[in-house]
């Protein structure tokens, strides 16, 4: 094991990057628990037919074999029968959360609420922010049957409250970025294209090579005339964080005469979402027409989410409302969702030192050792502070005192307990030194655990 | 997706069982952080020829393969390229912890203390106690060069009281069996056996095959005389928890002449870790002289832990000293660790109830809907009670209330809140109604979170 180098694509963290990464999954998990979702973890794996449904993604699935079965590539699975299943690892937390609740739907009481903080794998060429190994934390609710609408406006709520209160510990605020699949489709419909999805790929190439080759690309490739492909760039250009948005696509849809049920529905939907994010998180919603996000299956709401000021970085957290989560033959579950990216969000926080870690040990207190046959009482020192709930070291060895403090000085533990006649406490990054009660001291509450501060 | 079944050797609990093994990591990590264990997290993939280097679990390696590489047996790996490295999952989480720790052996404190709960994956054939992806929560101390002994007496420690702090949510208590490889070795050597991997391996046998069987194979294989065998028996027959074991040790060696030094380092320590232990964990910890436990990599204290009324289930937490660790030809890094199997852990709890969930949401209130007109005020309640940490929902529709009271019935939620003029809760296994003020209740402390409590 001479020569270790590191795997592009799979990112890990040194231990002080780890506690940034634990703050901000445990702050995800609280803030989803006060919402009422229930955590659930699935396997990594699922067999490879489930995995290919979803078109698109299926050349990034990472296929599993045992070694055992070498040169034998169908076998893959429960035994290793040739008629076994071939298994692959999820690729995101949606595939195995709606096989999941079809497993289990007898036993879960819907609509059913979820969040789920786990690895996924993709064998994509990584890059700056798309790694092959990388955690998402999604929340989901999925009914049976049906799902009323308000929870389309809840969820990205719920996303912008807990991405909001990483801001206290250094985050950038975030941008929730929303549109409905509904009002795209409508005036579509309405202007006279059929090939909603086709026009969808179209406008979704908009950021990457602009207005007029798209323009082209809607007559060329989709079949409008210079007049729709115009209207379809006009619908795109529409944003804004209250509901003129919706009177903005009324006026346009009536100067094409391109209105419908359908976008009415859509507007009604989008503009409700507007108003209530503008009273329960103002400045944090905004509509932006022109966010498609895999359309084909979503058929409601819609999000991406920005850093504002690494907007460049792509979205940490998108979603979105589809009607058929999952589907058993007898019963339909209808869901909406939203997945943040974590190791996207760490990495970049990690690389542009948005966040800093006090420590990277969770250590407070490290107790000094006189020498190796009075260990015994350190042990019992770190024991009482432990008792207290104060995370606690010993002394790796009985060397001299001032090499015990460097001990503590390298981990960045804060103080340093010598036992004795009379115990002492240093706080070795103010020096001073009182006369402490084993019984009884505890640490500042601010040095106890180590804390993640904004950088600089 | 109309046919679900679940795939065997890859357990997944339902969100009332997610609870508890929850709660089960909450505490392995509290404990291990009370310590001073810096929690790290590795890739789930290693390069498979450094997977394969422990040569008995080789068979048991999945293997990865992109799937756009179908065909192409070589090339898993970055970029896709005949050259690259196949890739594997991890069988355990020492191997990756000492790559990580060659890695980066230049920016980590040494003795470097981490925790580390991740999945494991193996493809053994599925069986009680036995699973395909499983999770473990290990704890390891390395030192860079050397490692003081003492760690070999702290570790078991923390793993007794990590699984000591489950006891009282229903946890049978923990028996930590502990031996030391020296001791064998020294024992062998001393009676003229060479091949002290071989001994083990028949003395390994022992709970499977019985006395005699042993006895014959180290005759047969080992080339003992009986005298020799009767005197590996007899050693690997010594039990207790008191330090009568070394000297009943001690005496055996004296009557087959078989005293080394290695036997009497080998004896002090295992004295010093009974002894500490009789004081800091009485009763937890027992020598017993016939744990072998891989000992090819093990080099001093080795470790097993049985649950009490559950030994059937085999160790639920192993480990050992070993004197390499990892190595990069400069230098060596030895290590002492355990490994707690998490998911062998909570399947055996859950399927004898021996732990259950209070409930299976996080929600401590649901706020109830009047009419969806005044959705906005149930959903004010809501955000009060969650800005002070309590777990709330809102009923997904304005049904009759009879109707939204059996939401929180089927899901475990203790209290319906009924917004209004006067707003009310109402606590639903009691029937109790009473008036209350958004602004300042909360529930009980015992009914703000799901518990876990013991079983019948």
């Amino acid at each position: 094991m001479a020569r270790v180098t590191p795997l592009s694509g799979f990112p890990e963290w040194l231990p002080d990057g780890r506690v940034v990464e634990q703050h901000v999954l445990d702050v995800l998990r609280r803030t989803f628990e006060l919402h009422g979702f229930a955590g659930i973890e699935t396997r990594a794996v699922e067999p490879l037919d489930q995995l290919l449904r979803k078109g698109e993604t299926s050349k990034e699935v990472y296929v599993l074999r045992r070694l055992q079965e070498e040169g034998d590539d169908v076998a893959v699975g429960d035994g290793g029968a040739r008629s076994e299943k071939q298994l692959g690892l999820h690729f995101d937390l949606t595939v195995p959360f709606a096989r999941y609740v079809l497993e289990n739907a007898g036993r879960l009481a819907f609509p059913f609420k979820r969040y789920q903080i786990q690895k996924v794998w993709r064998g994509e060429r990584p890059q700056e922010g798309r790694f092959r190994e990388f955690v998402q934390a999604d929340i989901d609710v999925v009914g049976a049957g049906d799902l009323p609408y308000h929870y389309e406006v809840e969820l990205p709520l719920v996303m912008a409250e807990a991405l909001g209160a990483l801001r206290e510990v250094g985050l950038p605020p975030v941008r929730v970025l929303v549109n409905n699949r509904k009002v795209a489709e409508g005036f579509y419909r309405g202007l006279g294209l059929g090939d909603v999805e086709g026009v969808l790929r179209q406008i979704d190439k908009l950021d990457k090579i602009g207005v007029e080759k798209v323009a082209e690309l809607l007559v060329a490739e989709q079949g409008a005339t210079p007049e729709q492909a115009a209207a379809c760039l006009d619908l795109a250009a529409i944003h804004g964080s209250d509901t003129t948005v919706v009177d903005d696509v009324r006026k346009l849809a009536a100067r094409y005469d391109a209105g419908t049920d359908l976008l009415e529905t859509g507007l009604a939907e989008l503009g409700a979402l507007i108003e209530a994010a503008g009273a329960r998180a103002p400045g944090v919603v905004v509509a932006d027409l022109k966010i498609a996000r895999g359309l084909d299956y979503y058929t409601g709401s819609v999000y991406e989410t920005v850093l504002v000021g690494h907007e460049q970085l792509g979205s940490i957290c998108s979603g979105g409302r589809y009607d058929t989560l999952a589907s058993d033959g007898k019963n339909t579950y209808p869901g909406v969702g939203l997945s943040v990216g974590v190791s996207r969000l760490v990495s970049r926080v990690l690389s542009a030192g948005l966040m800093t870690a006090t420590r990277g040990v969770p250590t407070a207190v490290l107790v000094a050792v006189t020498d190796e046959d009075s260990r015994a009482a350190s042990d019992a020192v770190a024991a009482a502070l432990r008792s207290r709930g104060v995370p606690t070291d010993v002394a790796p060895t009985a060397a001299k005192f001032g090499k015990q403090i460097k001990v503590a000085d390298r981990r960045g533990i804060p103080f340093v307990w010598f036992p004795g006649e009379e115990h002492q406490v240093k706080d070795i990054r103010s020096g001073e030194q009182v006369a402490v009660d084993p019984a009884t001291w505890t640490p500042p509450a601010e040095d106890l655990h180590p804390r993640v501060v904004a950088g600089e």
